[in-house]
């Protein structure tokens, strides 16, 4: 299952499919073949795998991230393919929440393959969230990224605020925005830094115009049309409210899983306050600024207040520290408690 | 001179002494002794090798660290102890910059023994930098350590500040402040937060009161005589000025080689303002407060303002973060130029 996890994390790029990796093993346990899904309108991850197998993956065990599908869209159900194929059992990591392609388990077993569920699910549920949080929550899943120095400002007194990260953690930036199907800034941010808010390649070009995510403006205020997120490298919805809930509604009507939130400390704040951020990215310059504005507008009042975050990955980037980390409920008990420093 | 320089780093204390290294090879350049120095009343490094040598040292090349000294202290002047010996070379890293240890290598040239300098010599200078500041710059080593959140908060709003760190970072904290003589904070914080400014071991047992550095409150409110920092656990010393040179004035006039900076936003900031500060050490806690008190308060009207810190470190302890870095006086050259996010 971990060959499987790590062949589907390998694919920068799915949605709006979900990142499937499937793993073909012989009665003896031997790899027969490794599929893995690359995107809508390519094979799903077992259907990779069987093709590569042939004959030999009569008798077979197919280990999948995900519930093999159960219906047919722009390619076949898997289950059948698996049962034709000859699959003697199924072992997958987590259940397909899509409405549509659910059952797939019922199927297999109904057609005498064993199944068996339960393996590394939690790990699997990690790499599918940006896709399936849409289907567990009804909402999209929220990546909140932002760029700070040390004593955590994005912005000096003045305004002043673009790049305060290196070329490197730039760079890094687009490779995650590309992931996404949606990049987001509020209003205030697009009027004061005019972004583009597009996927760009390493020389600063845009990708073409069907492989940008949807750019988002979010909040009242008017941008005047020569504003860069009215250019047509990208498509660009505006939605009038700051409302976090109503927000994301709107993306789950424009079929929006994984949306990038970035820029405008007000819109973040208020995700952060309403515990909407699935996941923080943030880059860290390694710089102190002394005063400016927050890279965050929070609501706390008191330490108790502090809002705790599983850090998944640190690391440097060129002169810059980049966090990854999610963000968990319960604040922290020793706080506030005991003898001072 | 790598090993010389790793068995120096190795001894957590020398002050008031310097950390020195110092490695006896023999003529084919085997290794015959590492010796160390251990703090004040201890053997030198260079008597320490040549003890273990013994009768070996004859013809043997003496690499140590820093220039051998001159002069009788405690211990006689290792210059002589090397030419005794009959070492026929000595090969060293940094100049003698104290004045009356100073002239070591021109005592041994006219003992005839072969003298080489400037081997490793910037590391051997970061090395020695908390002791030897006094001497190169007339004011000690600054080590200014912060505990923030990710977004850079050390208190809420309401002032509540303890512990927003965890315990194993409360722990790396203590064995920093052993190595320095001296723990400094202002009194702001000091009213606010009540601390011991002590240094303790892993029971939370202050050390016994000679091996404790001073403590030193800066400031010119007063401070009742119930609070912790009058305790008889340490010496603690009244300094009534909030300007940085005088507070340092004061320092060297008590014999301060590294003095440890921590609590108060204002005081930090007044030191780094006036590029003050040799070495940051940050704790960040992940999580977000959203609202609340700086780490620093400084004076930047806009980004060119931006002080860049040069990570040497980085690395989590507990569920924190660390970074250990040196502030760089240059502003980043890219700044504020070029296309927008």
């Amino acid at each position: 299952m971990r060959r499987a996890l790590d062949a589907a994390r390998a694919v920068p790029r799915t949605l709006p499919n979900p990142p499937v990796g499937c793993v073909l093993l012989d009665p003896d346990g031997r790899e027969l073949a490794v599929g893995v899904h690359r995107g809508a309108g390519t094979p799903h991850a077992e259907v990779d795998a069987l093709s590569q197998a042939g004959e030999a993956a009569r008798g077979a065990t197919a280990v999948v991230t995900l519930e093999p599908c159960d219906h047919t869209g722009r390619t076949g159900p898997c289950t059948q393919a698996l049962i034709a194929a000859g699959v003697a059992e199924v072992v997958y990591a987590v259940d397909d929440p899509h409405p549509i392609g659910a059952g797939g388990a019922q199927t297999l077993l109904s057609a005498g393959v064993k199944v068996t569920t339960g393996v590394l699910t939690e790990e699997a549920k990690e790499l599918l969230a940006p896709w399936a949080t849409r289907y567990w929550l009804g909402r999209p899943f929220v990546t909140w990224k932002y760029a700070a120095t040390l004593d955590g400002l994005s912005a000096a007194p003045d305004g002043t605020s673009k790049w305060i990260t290196g070329p490197e953690a730039r760079r890094d930036v687009q490779q995650f925005r590309a992931e996404c199907d949606a990049i987001m800034a509020g209003t205030g941010a697009v009027l004061a830094d005019d972004p583009r808010l597009t996927v760009r390649d390493a020389d600063d070009m845009p990708l073409p115009y069907e492989q940008q995510p949807m750019r988002i403006v979010v909040g009242e205020t008017p941008i005047p049309n020569y504003y860069r997120v009215f250019d047509r490298v990208a498509p660009t919805l505006l939605i009038q409210t700051r409302e976090p809930h109503d927000v994301l509604a709107k993306l789950m009507e424009n079929d929006i899983h994984h949306v990038w939130l970035e820029g405008g400390p007000r819109l973040a704040g208020a995700f952060w306050n309403a515990g909407l951020i699935d996941r923080v990215i943030g880059y860290i310059a390694p710089a102190m600024l002394g005063s400016g504005r927050a890279a965050l507008e929070g609501e706390a009042t008191t330490l108790a207040d502090l809002r705790p975050i599983t850090i998944t990955d640190l690391r440097q980037i060129g002169p810059d520290i980049r966090i990854v980390g999610t963000p968990g409920p319960p604040p922290r008990e020793a706080m506030g408690k005991g003898e001072g420093y």
